[in-house]
């Protein structure tokens, strides 16, 4: 890992005019790994750009730091992209052009010209905050928020299961940096809008089990959306309900997206690998969060997820 | 602190045949203090219990490794108790009896012969951990399990704004002498049983905000209670979800204990300080979570809860 960490570090150092690639329906992960990144490139006097499909309002407050350059691309960084084709409407102008790919996900099949790809690491940051110590960075209060934002979200603020005791240290040395983790946790944990409320009180309704109560699916339609009145970009949170239900092992949320197409996350409990369920629908992702898309009416959609679901219980 | 800590650590040598008072409507903290502390002391070679109003059925675990032990008491320690009221039921056979008493409440009023309290800690175990490490226990992964637990509930698993640096290294040990944090993270942070998820239906259904939204409060009538089936154990984590609300100072939660009298627990943000509102109301507590009992009709505890609410927005 060192070895890896020192060939990226020297990469970065010699090269200029990046693009940082953040996957698409960016979470607090690609996004921390993304603008932090940015800034120790721009503080390092090298110009840099991130490069996204959209970024949630909750996390503007990662890129108030950055500086808007305008250059010509020579570099291409991706971050915690597993595969190209998770660059969204940014896949046509980058597939292929990746040179540096830092990721933390086991699966990861990006082809670049030089790779730092840890499968252990809870969250990318963790990965980044290890090349930065290593790199003798800077360390400013805007690196330091990227990057718990980061370790922090893909954690489930420690919470999750890929949390390990190097995880914690991590956040305890970046809140020794100077971070605002109250504002933080606040905003990507303990807020909720009435919007949000509201979408929660109709998902409940839309909850389903099956296979004995091993599987539960729960389903944000169209029709839901509309009338609670949320986008697509609101819907990120509520893969962690069916999960929770106690006595589920495969928890399914579905986001109807357009009529008839279904983005599905797949979170599981015990040993039951939510990346080799998605796979069944070309899908993939982590052993216990993973994503796919699934097409058909709600009910056919639910009922070709629950049959693959009884392989898995 | 280290002193405190040398004089606790000297008490616990020379004493034996140890009551160990935790608080009324025990929670993971008090609990973890407790039994970590009990099986220390067995591990000594000494007579303990633990003694409490209840044990929700899930901290059952924490008490698996403790041994039960019939003996006369010579020694009361109290964990995680700020004030001799909150021995709830025990009070009557041990205030006014305590020896030693370990808590992290600034507020702290326990009349005792010895005192070990430190207003700093996010969670009474984090005392518990400094002092074992300063006595050069046995680890074990039972001791590490209540450790982690109280840790992990009192800090809302890091994310409540009493997380430090300090917490995540603490943590991180814990983790190192070997936890069941995944199995302990499941139950106390992502498992909700169908019950649960009823009673949050019906809870959101109760939401009332007042002083243009800077206050909110949710109510769990004996009627919701009944409806759902639930009893005042399975009310714990409700308090959270008012102060989670966008704009919300002021969070306050009512739980019907008999008819005409609600046990209130008020959860604040910024700077509004919790205790001094519950204070009005003859309780105490934290400057982010206190609580109190205010009696009346719903309509009236609750309006006069709300017309308290108006000096501190």
């Amino acid at each position: 890992m060192t070895e890896q960490l020192q060939a990226a570090a020297a990469f970065l150092r010699t090269h200029d005019c990046f693009d940082i690639l953040t996957h698409d329906y960016p979470d607090g992960d690609t996004l921390g790994s993304g603008y932090a990144l940015c800034l120790v490139l721009q503080q390092m006097g090298k110009q840099a750009r991130v490069i996204t499909t959209s970024v949630p309002n909750d996390y503007d407050f990662l890129q108030k730091d950055v500086l808007m350059q305008d250059f010509d691309t020579q570099t291409v960084v991706s971050v915690d992209i597993a595969d190209e084709k998770l660059l969204g409407s940014n896949r046509a102008a980058y597939e292929g052009r990746i040179d540096l790919c830092i990721d933390h996900h086991m699966t990861n099949k990006v082809q670049a010209g030089l790779k730092l790809v840890d499968g252990r690491a809870a969250a990318n940051c963790e990965i980044l905050y290890k090349l930065f110590r290593l790199m003798d960075i800077q360390w400013t209060r805007a690196v330091a928020n990227c990057l718990y934002t980061g370790v922090s979200t893909d954690t489930g603020c420690f919470r999750y299961s890929n949390t390990t005791a190097e995880t914690l240290r991590i956040a305890a040395d970046i809140m020794d940096i100077g971070c605002d983790t109250v504002f933080i946790n606040k905003v990507m944990f303990e807020t909720k809008t009435k919007k949000k409320l509201a979408l929660e009180r109709e998902i409940y309704n839309t909850i389903e089990y099956a296979l004995d109560g091993k599987c539960a699916v729960i389903a944000a339609t169209l029709d839901i959306q509309r009338r609670v009145g949320v986008g697509d970009g609101e819907l990120e949170g509520l893969s962690s309900i069916p999960r929770q239900i106690e006595g589920v092992l495969i928890g399914i949320t579905m986001r109807e997206k357009t009529p008839g197409e279904f983005k599905v996350s797949v979170r599981t409990n015990g040993n039951v690998k939510a990346s080799d369920f998605c796979a069944r629908f070309g899908g993939g992702g982590h052993s216990a969060a993973a994503g796919c898309t699934v097409r058909g009416t709600l009910e056919e959609a639910r009922a070709q997820l629950i049959a693959a679901a009884a392989d898995f219980v």
